[in-house]
């Protein structure tokens, strides 16, 4: 049973990680902490009126209480800075959802938890679906150098193509010879129609109603193809990644940096 | 029992169209048509060797020996204009595989038809799923005006968009409002990501070695979506196509032009 | 301006109703009704406070107040059976979202609609991508008869396979000769491997966490493959359907029963 | 350049090879054998018209001409065997293409590959994309326990689940706990619905005419999912596998069994 606290409990990632370590059998809740709460205990919120913890409004009280493994922080950066050190010198095995910190605070937060002999986890991207949609591209793309990506979200996102295909197609480069695809000649009729281009590969991103957040990364090569699809349908798809980080950090020796590192 | 001729069937359409009348149960292939050919009956020729059917290298000899209801014709344009009145001046229902005619042509042809009474057909493409793909994406227009189209095609193609896609937005555009698609302020980061802008419809045009023809249109609103696919594998898909066209012709009293008339 | 009233407006799909009512243009909420309700305008509630709308318990309250054309009705079956009468009475047209209705009292309603001069629509099934789907697929099975449908759902579903792939099935075995499909001599090296079988079509059922509600329906033939897919994400799917359904309600002389009728 | 011979080069796969080797800028072929052959050069049959290289009708025949790196061997298994021992012994290294040897016979053939420090493969299924896509699902599994396999073949097809669908559930089960899938009190209406059971994941097998040979293996998590999805068009799928182990296997100094052991 691996004990957790969650901090930033009462933001939306906050809130579902805090409803994830409540359903989880080899998890238990032994605390939460957010400035903004009111509450001392987590019965006094409707949608947790089962569930008997303490809330705490700083972090020093909450270690005067309570002895968590883990220390899941979903608050905004220079608050989860201060946290994940406040942690990991109480050998407390973080494990962080934000992408804003820079190079070096996470230079600085590995190398404390090495001086600690603690393990934590700094995640921008915890959907584990998604990690390994990149991984497996990457390595097909060893053995088909033909590849398009296909990203379709919801009509609302501003930007073309979508970081995670921009991601993948920085993975991809990395084991790919750049190489122009499809017919030297080829011609477009209505220009954009090839999509991006990335050092050869196509990416095309669609945007339409309804649609949340999928990619599909098409091979081709000699009569096959091989093709590797994500489909986040909610935040909920976070979780996954955020439990897998949970039960290996307590496992680890230092921080690392990127839910990859643990698959 | 329908008595059919196929003239060209020397090439690869009419070859094709030749084996899919010796397959079918409900037809008869009564003769075969091609001034290129030296045989005077299919079984001397290897594939056809259990098929007694006499070959002839005119039209005009064709007609003294056998009496067809249906005249398939796989020739080149101008033999097949000329083919076309040969077999409507003699009531035999011609079913034309071309896209070379024009519009007079095509206008002068169904006259004659009228006059003769009697049905014909003159497709530019047979595949009935490439055909009610492109009349259920109009139907499904009219409730759903936000639509992209992915055509996707072996990397020797040289035009992109393919001309069934730009045919697919071109009957769209009849039932549908010009409509600018995605978030207002969307940014392309790498040119052509958001592809080619026909009317606000995207089309995306992916080329992959392997691929062969296929084609999604994808709609999207509200919560949902609705997704018709076309996946062509080789040139027999056309078959079906001709094979409903000599069933309906001969119940026809003038000539059409595309299959969609007979769906 | 079309002016609504929304009844049943507490529950899940009335409060979707009323949010997709006040967001469109054409449309005007001009009271709202249950019984449950102890507030006198809809600016009591939270997340409609900019929306100043009378709230009524009764029926006949909100009758001697407001004069809609339109009334949407998502109660429970025996409430919205009296609704709808009492609307139709009125000449006020009903669109009603209930599975509940026996065919007596459909058709009882049918014949008051017709008595009144007035339109009226009740549809068990809201989103018109499932409808447009299973009418495709109805019309696609006259020219493939081969045809195999998927259906994909979340793993707390307890029925398999769903009632909208039965539908589909039905709807398809209308046009369809019953047909064996596959190999004659197939042999199941595990049992359930080719589906269920319904007049020779099989249906298969995919259950997942993560899904929500999805179904494909694949026809093949010679060279070719045609797929018809519907994915529904959210309630809010149906709204394109009840939307639909308030413009066209004003312009019917009577009652119509499903969605399909209108598209 | 790497110096390539071809056993079996009139059968449909030796013929696909011989053709690969001639079109690849980095492979030599340098001579071909099959005991029914009559020519004594390449060149004197017509698809091969331009290519300038010896025939051999056996074996001690070719190898007292030419010098090859890489024996490719498409012949039968009784054949097979006698020439990979005599390729060996030869220090040529083998790429075989048969499923039919025995456990015994390849451990001979690696020990004797031992022997002589010479590389080889032997590999039942040369389709890169097929072995990838089974590496990844077994790979997916470990994070992802619910998962469903669809394949998807052409109606002439005698089992279901495939060979392929089997081998993939087998490959999971070494990474998962059987668990059973779905709701645990799911009904199913009609028998099959919920496809085959491998320890609780559900196989579905797919046959409709115009397919060819298809495989989705769909995993699915808490708001995601993952697919991965291979499609193999023709034969000629093969050859990327087979010049794959070409060049690998002049950099081994054993035989390996699988073109796992390659990626």
């Amino acid at each position: 049973m691996i004990k957790i606290v969650v901090a930033g409990f009462k933001g939306k990632m906050g809130a579902t990680a805090t409803q994830m370590v409540i359903d989880r059998d080899n998890f238990q809740l032994v605390g939460v902490l957010d400035p903004h709460s009111t509450e001392s205990n987590l019965n006094q919120i409707g949608q947790y009126s089962q569930t008997d913890v303490p809330v705490f409004q700083t972090k020093e009280d909450l270690i005067e209480s309570v002895q968590p493994d883990v220390w899941i922080d979903f608050t905004i950066p220079a608050v989860a800075f201060e946290n994940t050190k406040f942690a990991l010198k109480r050998k407390i095995a973080p494990v962080v959802g934000t992408t804003g910190f820079s190079e070096e605070e996470v230079k600085q937060l590995v190398g404390l938890s090495q001086q600690q002999q603690t393990g934590g986890l700094i995640a921008p991207n915890f959907a584990v679906g998604a990690v390994l949609m990149m991984e497996f591209a990457q390595k097909a793309a060893k053995y088909f150098p033909d590849v398009e990506i296909l990203e379709l979200h919801h009509d609302n996102k501003l930007d073309a193509p979508s970081g995670t295909a921009i991601k993948t197609a920085e993975m991809i480069a990395e084991v790919r010879e750049p190489k122009v695809q499809g017919n030297p000649a080829e011609e477009e009729l209505i220009p954009g129609a090839r999509g991006a281009d990335y050092q050869g590969m196509r990416i095309h991103s669609v945007r339409l109603p309804g649609l949340i957040a999928h990619q599909q990364v098409q091979f081709g090569s000699l009569g096959e193809g091989l093709t590797i699809r994500h489909d986040s349908y909610d935040r909920s798809s976070f979780m996954t990644g955020v439990a897998l980080g949970c039960e290996k950090v307590v496992g680890l020796s230092q921080l690392v940096y990127g839910l990859e590192k643990l698959l």
